[in-house]
């Protein structure tokens, strides 16, 4: 079985019992990709969100300069999707990309509208994931509008605490939008501070 | 009638008479406010949606230098809320200031559970605006990350095309994460290369 992390979300979250949940999961697909591989590109359309059961993915833009910016990392047991192109159907303005070896679920509309059909707390939990990925992307803005290099990256360790030893510190910089020579800047502040105390 | 943008906004949106929207659109509440005063201050807990029937508003922070930054304009037709306070039920990190006199409905939770109870079709419009809101916040993430300033400016004009002429050039530059000096130049060199052309 692949999808023993996707049982465990489900189960946990919502009122419903495992054999249940067992044949609603039974009916998704699975795909390993390898590092480096794509589940999504520019210009194409997401059909699916992705629950990561194993690795690290990446959802990032390039800009008009060749630059990478990352929006987001998805390690295990997060969900990864282009909301704007799945949900409007509009080719999207993103990469999704593995970083690591990885395993995800596909879960596609049809499971979503059969998961509010049989699980009568579904709506209200799929309510729940939308306003806590806007409390998120909000909380961002505010952090790249008005925090230091300093508190951002404070704020990233928080809820990524393992990524900073998977990616590299490239990644890092791009996903706080600030230059690698900042965050090597910021991180020896960091270490100096914590051995003066 | 104050509540006359509301009631034109839910009739060309959702699957429902007059009559009916008018029945459930007269049990809220409406507030006019000032200019300068406030729907909601950093750690209160926000426990409205609030519609704007007239005028215009912002959402704000302030940071721990005392700055400010704009996280949102609405202007007439326009939502504006703390989701994170009011779904999460947290106190708030922003505040919401009307910037010219203005009229709001206040539309809390039990009015969206009557929506969803007598109108078939809210659920999935409910859902619609919050993935709509998370397209609009991924957007401005993106920019922030990438965008030069005039292409964040030009971004800004689509979305508010108004609001330029009613928000000092100050407030725009907050919203847009520059300063107002680069604001300045973005202006001078746009003006430039129009009558260039």
């Amino acid at each position: 079985m692949y999808n023993t992390n996707l049982k465990t979300f489900l189960t946990s979250n919502l009122d419903i019992d495992e054999k249940a949940v067992l044949s609603l999961v039974e009916k998704c697909k699975v795909k390993k990709i390898k590092k480096n591989e794509f589940l999504l590109k520019v210009n194409e359309h997401c059909k699916h969100t992705f629950f990561v059961e194993k690795g690290l993915l990446r959802q990032y833009s390039i800009d008009k300069k060749g630059k990478e910016h990352i929006l987001s990392f998805a390690p295990e047991n997060w969900f990864v999707t282009d909301r704007e192109s799945s949900y409007f159907n509009l080719p999207s303005s993103y990469f999704i990309q593995a970083l690591e070896d990885s395993q995800v679920v596909l879960l596609d509309a049809s499971f979503i509208q059969l998961l509010s059909e049989e699980i009568k707390s579904f709506t209200d939990f799929n309510n729940k994931l939308l306003h806590n990925h806007i409390r998120h992307l909000q909380k961002r803005i505010n952090l790249l509008l008005s925090a230091s290099a300093e508190d951002r990256y404070l704020q990233f360790v928080t809820m990524y605490p393992d990524i900073l030893l998977r990616v590299p510190q490239t990644m890092v910089a791009s996903y706080l939008g600030i230059t690698p020579e900042s965050l090597s800047r910021v991180r020896k502040e960091l270490a100096r501070k914590n051995f003066n105390q």
